[in-house]
């Protein structure tokens, strides 16, 4: 990086605030993008971490001046190699902006600055008695900016949504410099085109949030996590739809296949609960009424049991609860040393049966070992494709290609809420037309006239 | 308008489709915005009804070459002044796109294309046990198309929110004339910028939608309407958060003033149940189980009548329900020959009480009649600026200017579900900063490079 762009930047955020040698910076150059398909960083990078929005709108004028790109990054839990720079860039990190501005509960909502990680939001609403925000992308590093911009999902989906469904508004500095702000507490909103929502998602090729305000529900007040066990991925997977048949809307509807459950188990030194089966559905119930969650439980149970489950477990109390759900969070972090990719496509939620059966013809065709785990509730699930022999097996390219294709063959996306960011790009042309793409680039340029922000991301203009 | 274009229209969609002598056309002109501010039309127009997206493809293909501009047309039920050509156009109805295609019940979804009507929709979903949609703007004429790009709002969106939280898929020819489907029966899609949410509320500025994908909800199976009087409007207003603040949420909180339910409950032959009081709040609960709905009534009761209400109501037959809904729908019918406008503020929920009291001060001060009907408990409040001697009056565009600051100063929007159109554009400044628009412009030129679709809404490119 030249000199004199270090110096400039000195100069808009002081001294304290740039980081030069790659001692400081590698820390800054990787997501948690598997490490095999991730692409290389570029390691000419200078770090900034600005403390206001201003000084961001300083920078993002300064490098359209010099022509410099930059990338934004958040807590760099992201999946989708987003926040990797892939050329000599300014790395712009968030974690300055790191305060909880307003918790309205009048609205019910909260406005923090874009660097405030999710853990850090979850306990400042431990302090409330009664409020309760539902997404959650499984590592709690995550920046809440970083959750907006990738419109980040989790298990909690199916009853609550995602973060498109939460966000409220957004402050951004847009990629030449202007502050605006977009949305607002509002329930309806109809001023012309609604910047608010396509910058959701953008994946920090729109511009760079600094300030999120989010809805925030009651707390439910009574939880039950059930699992059930099934003997073969067929009628653990044919159950998930039935279950929302009946007209029950679950926090979460959760699919696991056995092995992985077993290794998360054995990673965090706890013990799987069921012996019986070989895939587990775990469902977990938030009701405000007591009497509800064991009715519904009960009715889920019975439909299971009708369904070839072998095994079901009501767990009651918190700490068995806890336990269940710490195996289900650190799947990823068990199985991923060993893993070539992590997919994460999804379908309608009925199609999930058909689409499934499908993958699991393609993995035998290629002989290849893909575990699976995922929000299956909302139609989204995360089939691993494995390592061989600590490699990128030979088939990963034509049988990653054949699974998105199956994906669409039944309505789905290939990517449900990692984002396309620089490991999906390629492959964006089998779910959207030419002419999206298009129109894609078209708005990225009447965004980003240089292409300073984020470049190689979704689109290269 | 030309007599090539006229023939080479005639040749799309056949000659039976083309309507051109002002008999036939002028009921295509204008839609439901208030007549005294509503532009005028250009009669010089077309109107076309094309069978097919290809045919609508093929129409906008033709209108780049020979640069005539298209106007898209619902139902008519517009509030904005979206639909009337103000230059010699082709209007293009999507009247014979009158299809309902799919019910999934597997998936709670319904497929239909753009020029099914609310009431079409609404009486299919009558054949089905257990199958609810809640977006309901007023209007059953209303095409589905339409209320896509309008962003449909209404009564029930306390509970399920507006259009935007409905829409899964769009089906969309572009203004060059390219077929796109967006978004699916996906609840997590991630596939870079939302071309699906952009389209929401575009207003026809960006594409014409011929074919929807909404969620459906089960149906409620209980439900109930209380009627809570007040002897003064800050009283009325001033239960409405606190309602929401108990962790209830009804499918509807509806204010409304005494004199316009007279007036509406008369013209639709009527009677209204409230003597005492002058201002009326009514709450609709929806809840799967009977004692669900009486116990939040006896909270809301209970919190009405520490609150200053001076009557109550609880309306338990389907009848009684039915009377007082239909005195509510029909007041803009009721009121409109009497307005010079009907405004459509929004506000955080929160602040509408404080938003109120400023507005009646801001009448007060102007000598103005400003009747107020609403959805209160999602925060939008339609204000109606009543004519003098059957005119506009004076202070017209001084009080609304007024009106509006007052919206954005807490937060608001200056629209909150009638859209921005050709109405509001001129005061779209007040809320959108001029970097807003500018982008607003610029994705507009993205789709739209010749701006031949709709101009004049919205923005001016």
């Amino acid at each position: 990086m030249k000199q004199e762009v270090i110096e400039v930047l000195k100069n808009i955020v002081g001294e304290d605030w740039v980081l030069t040698s790659l001692d400081q910076t590698q820390g800054y150059l990787y997501d948690e993008t598997e490490a095999l398909i991730r692409p290389k960083a570029a390691e000419d990078c200078v770090v900034v971490k600005p403390g206001t929005p201003e000084e961001i709108a300083q920078i993002l004028k300064y490098a359209n001046e010099v022509l410099v790109p930059v990338v934004p990054r958040g807590g760099g839990t992201g999946l989708c190699g987003a926040a990797i720079p892939t050329q000599t860039s300014i790395i712009l990190s968030d974690e300055r902006l790191n305060k909880i501005l307003e918790i309205d509960e009048e609205n019910l909502m909260v406005t923090c600055e874009s660097g405030v990680t999710l853990a850090a939001l979850l306990e400042k609403l431990h302090d409330y008695d009664n409020l309760f925000f539902p997404v959650h992308p499984g590592d709690e590093g995550a920046h809440i900016g970083g959750m907006a911009v990738e419109n980040a999902g989790g298990a909690g989906a199916v009853k609550h949504g995602i973060m498109r469904n939460q966000i409220k508004g957004l402050q951004v500095v847009l990629p030449t410099g202007e502050i605006v702000n977009l949305g607002g507490k509002l329930i309806k909103n109809n001023t012309g085109l609604d910047l608010l929502h396509l910058m959701i998602g953008s994946e920090g090729i729109l511009g760079i949030v600094t300030k999120v305000t989010l809805k925030l529900y009651p707390e439910p007040k009574h939880k039950g996590t059930l699992l059930v066990s099934f003997d073969n991925r067929k009628d653990a997977i044919a159950v998930v739809p039935k279950i929302l048949q009946q007209g029950i809307t679950p926090l979460a509807i959760e699919y696991m296949e056995r092995d992985i459950a077993l290794e998360s188990a054995a990673h965090i030194g706890e013990k799987w609960p069921a012996e019986e089966g070989s895939v587990d559905v775990m469902i977990i119930l938030s009701e405000d009424k007591e009497e509800e969650l064991y009715e519904k439980s009960e009715v889920i149970v019975d439909l299971c049991e009708n369904h070839n489950a072998v095994y079901t477990l009501i767990a009651e109390t918190a700490k068995e609860q806890r336990s269940i759900l710490a195996i289900r969070s650190n799947v990823y972090t068990a199985v991923v040393h060993d893993a070539a990719d992590a997919l994460d496509m999804a379908v309608p939620v009925g199609s999930i049966p058909d689409f499934m059966n499908d993958i699991f013809a393609l993995a035998d065709k290629y002989g290849a070992r893909t575990p699976a785990v995922g929000h299956a509730g909302d139609g989204n699930i995360h089939n691993f494709i494995m390592r061989e022999n600590g490699e990128i097996p030979s088939y990963y390219e034509a049988l990653k290609e054949a699974m998105y294709k199956t994906a669409v063959k039944y309505g789905g996306t290939i990517t449900a809420e990692h984002g396309v960011g620089k490991t999906r790009m390629a492959n964006l042309n089998l779910q959207l037309s030419e002419k999206e793409i298009e129109l894609i680039k078209g708005i990225k340029k009447a965004f980003d006239p240089n292409g300073i922000l984020n470049p190689g991301t979704v689109v290269t203009i």
